[in-house]
């Protein structure tokens, strides 16, 4: 049985390209990037060339590019960080449907007597702007907004929120660990002062991640030690990751008006194909201003879970939601924030689509749903 | 010209079998070890498998294994953690020569009041036990000593330590960065609650570590996100990356007598040619009890950067102490604590060998440094 993976928002291949780029680092370039010698100048050089890969890419200066071991590190850096320099501010303004490395970093400020407010979104999950313009005020040092959705794929208008937010004073961060790769993304455009994503996202590897912090923005560090990445995150320099990163991101951005064309195509066709199927299927999220890989459908009246696992058993395979919530009883937190009951947000399933993903693949999924459903 | 390579304590060769065994995971089993489906279970028996074979290799249980981005991070759990989860006790007891990730950790406790005591060591720095059970009493959350020194090898009687500590009611946690793959380690003979190391400095991968955390040990999370490693360390599995981790502690320990052997004769080789080479060397450390590849030699009168400098153009890698200190322009508070005066400690080397090395490459060195030094 032939695998057929729709679930490019929990994790994608490391594309073969990439991994080429990694292998010298994984082979005889072995040197640690702090080391003062000829080894570890080629780390070095290896460390300089993905910095200047991926700043050129994100509109951002060389130095304000950070290398970390993922995206669940760049948002509680973020949090962390934000909050231990925070000074006389005390409000945090975020929506309810981050990702739980957002969320959970920041129930840990709970004994810090902070204003937490999480603004809720609307039907296809665009945040309230208008509750976020009333509750950013002076006395908030940070507005944490996911830049698109993992489970719905909604992209939220970051540029509008961080200009507004900057002009009330507080510092912007955004969690683009499901939009880097997916859609063009400028620092400077959105106007944001952290921004943090994942390689394993688009085709580079796991456990390596990058924030891009705006000069001048203060924050304190998450993980100290050495005077790795400017004194502001210690640990040996993961130069493989690093170099996979920066070059998973710029065959990604040399490929992504074709291959998000491509898969936008792929992923209507399906939605399509799947709400004239006539099985109680619904789409989560806006029908356009989503990632274009992503699909969230409720099927009306059926176990999500079961669904899933049949989906599994026929070589499909496809998620309940965001991956890092596996195992998890309860449904989920953003499918009820867009006003989906408890059981209908059980009965939904996210296929996320890649470049490999075939037409015909599609049409097999959807006799493979039929069937199941039918 | 042929490049030494003598700063195997900065960091390691990837082996190549190591690399062999992480391959499936760098190419077509690529899954999210969090999804649940077929791709997901994959990437779950990889992660599997390397945490059965890093829990045998250390007498540890496979749910007192978690893995990490490496040792930095691993010890700011130690710390972050146990403080967060500290209760009514208040007193941290530590030694003055731990690595910076943990001290630098230790000062970010600042805010809060904490009693921290750090505890000398004597000339050939071990640590002093008397005053360590003086400090360590009914209101010590903590007591983190490392394994073996980073820059000097000196190995720490954590046994012991661990004893006494756990007596007086304290957890106990110990940075094996440097000690694991160059010493044999059983977390149960040592008694500690917690360990951590790093897969680069034993031949595998950056950017991946990995914790013993004994069960039943309160500590706090420091990286959180999903319900990964059992909920105590958010963020995509690096599935790749703990293999690599367990397979090169794997093949390490299988030659580790015969290895050991080996770099300690090198070494002990090295030591007796450079002390008698008539230019004012001394070793630092103890003779005996330290790690088999290090040597830390003070030259008299010499300017360590400078004969660093020297030995690089002519293709030997050594270091100054710690990679991570690198860029400081203070002398090693290593080398100050075992009452070398700040001049001795900047005229200090520190050569670190491996497997690789050959005697006729420490010959060649021996000659490099008598001409730079005559």
């Amino acid at each position: 049985m032939k695998t057929i993976y729709l679930d490019h928002a929990s994790t994608t291949r490391l594309e073969p390209k990439v991994l080429e780029k990694m292998m010298p680092y994984l082979t005889d370039t072995y040197g640690n990037a702090n080391s003062v010698h000829a080894m570890g100048r080629e780390a070095v050089n290896g460390l300089d060339e993905a910095r200047n890969i991926v700043a050129k890419l994100l509109g951002a200066e060389f130095n304000e590019i950070y290398f970390t071991s993922g995206g669940t590190e760049g948002d509680n850096w973020a949090i962390d960080g934000f909050t231990k320099l925070r000074g006389d501010k005390n409000k945090l303004v975020t929506s309810k449907i981050e990702h739980q490395a957002m969320l959970s970093s920041i129930d840990n400020l709970a004994p810090l007597d902070i204003q937490v407010k999480k603004i809720g979104v609307d039907s296809k999950g665009f945040i309230n702007l208008q509750e976020l313009k009333n509750e950013v005020d002076g006395n908030t040092y940070l507005t944490a907004v996911m830049l698109a959705n993992n489970e719905i794929g909604t992209i939220q208008p970051i540029k509008e929120i961080a200009s507004y937010a900057k002009e009330k004073g507080s510092y912007v961060f955004t969690d683009a660990v499901q939009a880097m790769g997916a859609i063009d993304i400028n620092v400077k455009d959105l106007g944001v002062d952290m921004l943090s994503f994942s390689a394993h996202k688009f085709g580079g590897p796991k456990g390596v991640g990058c924030v891009y912090i705006k000069n001048s923005t203060k924050l304190g560090n998450l993980i100290v030690g050495g005077h790795q990445e400017r004194s502001r995150r210690g640990g040996t320099s993961n130069v493989a990751g690093a170099i996979g990163l920066a070059y998973a991101l710029k065959f990604t951005r040399e490929n992504l008006k074709k291959d998000s064309e491509y898969i936008t195509n792929l992923r209507n066709y399906f939605i399509d194909k799947v709400l004239s199927l006539n099985v109680g299927a619904t789409l989560n999220g806006d029908r356009d201003n989503r990632l274009p890989n992503n699909a969230n459908i409720t099927f009306d009246g059926v176990n999500g879970e079961s669904l899933l696992y049949k989906l599994d058993l026929n070589g499909v395979c496809a998620s309940l939601g965001a991956a890092c919530s596996a195992g998890s009883i309860e449904p989920s937190y953003v499918l009820r924030e867009i006003g989906l009951s408890g059981v209908k947000a059980k009965s939904s399933i996210r296929f996320t689509f890649g470049k490999e993903n075939t037409f015909e693949e599609i049409d097999g999924v959807i006799k493979i749903l039929s069937s199941i459903l039918k």
